[in-house]
């Protein structure tokens, strides 16, 4: 209430009105309500009603940069200036099957830079690459900073969960956001994103910002503004920042779900594995080799996929937290058949119905404090531009707990087509590069 | 998240998403969310992103409608039909110095109208009734259900708290929105105010809706706005309703404060006191005769004032709850003065600054569990279109709290001008009717 007398500088309900009646946040309002809310001084309530005032009415270039320095500063700072390689990090947007932080952290290590891809847990419909490497026996999520930096300069590339004490307020916030429709906004989800990475002191930085029905941004100009901004972000803290758009209308790869998708990274390790996944990890390797100021040509970037020197550092990077990487993966004690009902092309296969299902099916969660299925997942038999036979399997779905077909089978019914002509080619993976 | 499993038939975030992106909410999702919400199955901070959201897009009408019934179908109604009387009641959208229930209850009850005067205690800079009638030794506020009734059939006048089965709903939101930033906006004021008004029972409605610097709206439009969606909610739901539009660019009377107000309000009951209250009264009052099927000529109204008829309700009205209408008012313990700097005619005395200043005094509370002042407020010696002389009193500030007096006088710096010419005389009272 405007005047309260109290110990804050600031109240936040002014706040709130400035940004709801479509007024810039002064950077100190900005730098408050950031601590404030960490700190627990600004409330819940509060900070959704201005989530959505933010999401509804914008953020100038100033804001975000300011919003995204107060996230940081609520917390600690990374830094790999003491290693002997230089650092380079991949971050996606989210998408269905995007398993390509598996393979690609191990490939651009092997060229010696070092990838510290510091991860989250799957919520919703894009699954979480913890989740993924979770499926591995034995493999463990957390280690000590003291752990990392070794495994860094030994091993190369590191996969873990991140810190509680990097940028905290953003913790608090994405929680928030997740359960008050306020996730959709292109400064949240910008200052959300590169204030961990920015914290995490990563030298280089590639982000893969999806677009379709199976991310966050259905439309090509709102992923490029979000490129833009990230880009933008980035480079002004210092940190060499490009942006790839990709493609997200249709599941990434043959396969969404934990243990269904190490399967198909340790295939694409093997020199194997959908041409799309590959595709696109050696793309974003040679964004990330020339971002660490190591470029390597394309051709021999491939090359480290199909002769075993990516395989190796793979091998390493699992056992050297705990997990055993010629261990059986884990498999779903149920799997259901959904079948062509005629004989084409596969014209759609929506990958938002594709997450929607594998999540039912038990890969993904519906609060944070669920436990996951290993083996649960989708399985394509048949993409976009592939021919398949009336009665033959489209997709396989995986999941130990059979209740949950039903439902799973709802998410998909109408959401793919077979038809006559095959004129829906595959859509070009990378739409376009901010840089 | 969508889809989530779970035994509530909607999600509050597709919910949320649905308003936010700029949609009406189907009636089934209305009558849901404020249920839901009701019951926690719905969180305070999922709430105040779907508030802020109403106030950025708007509802429609249906939706402000529909909306309403949710709140009053959260809790009870009441029935006054069996009394003997008709009834008829007043809401006043707040404003600072307005304590014209407290003549106008007795004086309507006089001609044989029940006037039910469900209240709401003070939060912010408009006072509240209940706080004022408590500085009257003995008066309580709260009544049982049977003892209104009681009370209502022998006196004809009550002013009491509203029971806490009234809209439950909507006391929940309205504390919530309150340090959220979503006060203004028009469909939830007008939702909030008309489901206790339509839950109460009242036969008739007679809105005064305040305009200015005091109020919550600040221009006509907004205003009128307001009016007409009030008045079609109560005139949809059987409620004969109208709408005055009056003036809050200045204090109503020559006080502000709890028990200041009381001993203006006794002034207008013996036939004296401020023409503005005295008008304001007078018109609300011929409304509410109106209304309720039992038309007075306004001198005949304006009589009652003058012969001790509205004043011997009073009293009877007072002692019905505890009060002594005898007993001396409290004062504060502590005055200062605001003098005029110059000699001249007074051309403007903030409204929003007298209640700050009233608030900071002591006469308001920041939190619904402070305590207030009985004595503290402040008085006016002169208002826009009176003459002042340079050394004299334009206002007295009363507390307790000696303290308090630096902040006080802070809301009131730059608040108020006295100028050479008298250019700027009274404004009309009443702005306009929406009926």
């Amino acid at each position: 209430m405007t005047g309260t007398p109290g110990a804050e500088p600031f109240d936040a309900v002014d706040v709130i009105r400035t940004k709801r009646d479509g007024h810039p946040l002064e950077a100190a309002q900005i730098d408050w309500v950031v601590d404030a809310y960490t700190r627990g001084a600004v409330a819940e309530e509060q900070m959704s009603a201005l989530a959505m005032a933010i999401l509804l009415r914008g953020m100038t270039r100033p804001e975000v940069a300011r919003w995204t320095g107060a996230m940081i500063a609520s917390g600690e700072r990374m830094d790999f200036s003491g290693l002997s390689r230089p650092t380079s990090d991949k971050h996606s947007t989210g998408g269905v099957g995007d398993k390509i932080t598996l393979p690609l952290a191990p490939l651009v290590a092997s060229f010696g830079v070092a990838v510290p891809q510091l991860s989250g847990r799957g919520l919703g419909h894009t699954g979480g690459t913890l989740d993924k490497l979770e499926a591995i026996p034995g493999w463990r999520a957390s280690l000590s900073n003291a752990e990392l930096m070794a495994q860094l300069e030994d091993v190369g590339a590191v996969v873990c969960a991140a810190g509680a004490g990097l940028a905290p307020a953003d913790k608090k916030l994405y929680a928030l956001r997740d359960v008050t429709g306020t996730v959709e906004s292109v400064p949240l989800i910008a200052s959300s994103i590169m204030s961990k990475k920015i914290a995490e002191g990563t030298g280089a930085l590639v982000l893969d910002v999806k677009v379709g029905s199976g991310a966050f941004m259905k439309d090509l100009d709102a992923a490029r503004e979000l490129a833009r901004t990230m880009v933008d972000l980035g480079t002004d803290a210092g940190v060499r920042t490009v942006a790839l758009l990709t493609d997200m209308e249709v599941p990434l790869g043959r396969t969404a779900g934990n243990a269904l998708e190490v399967r198909e990274s340790v295939e694409v390790l093997d020199g194997g594995g959908p041409a799309d996944v590959v595709d696109l990890t050696v793309a974003l390797a040679v964004e990330m080799l020339a971002g660490a100021g190591r470029p390597v040509p394309e051709a021999e970037v491939r090359a480290a996929l199909g002769d075993g020197r990516a395989k190796d550092v793979w091998r390493r990077m699992i056992a050297a937290q705990g997990g055993d990487p010629d261990a059986p993966l884990p498999r779903a004690r149920e799997r259901r058949e959904v079948l062509a009902d005629r004989s084409g092309v596969v014209t759609r296969l929506d990958a938002y119905a594709v997450g929607i299902a594998a999540w039912r099916l038990g890969a993904g969660r519906s609060r944070r404090e669920d436990p996951v299925q290993a083996g649960a997942g989708v399985e394509l038999h048949a993409k976009p531009g592939d021919e398949i036979t009336a009665g033959q399997p489209l997709l396989t779905l995986h999941t130990d707990t059979p209740a949950r077909f039903e439902r799973a089978s709802a998410a998909l019914a109408g959401r793919w087509s077979v038809d006559d002509a095959g004129s829906a080619g595959p859509r070009p993976l990378v739409l376009d590069r901010v840089g």
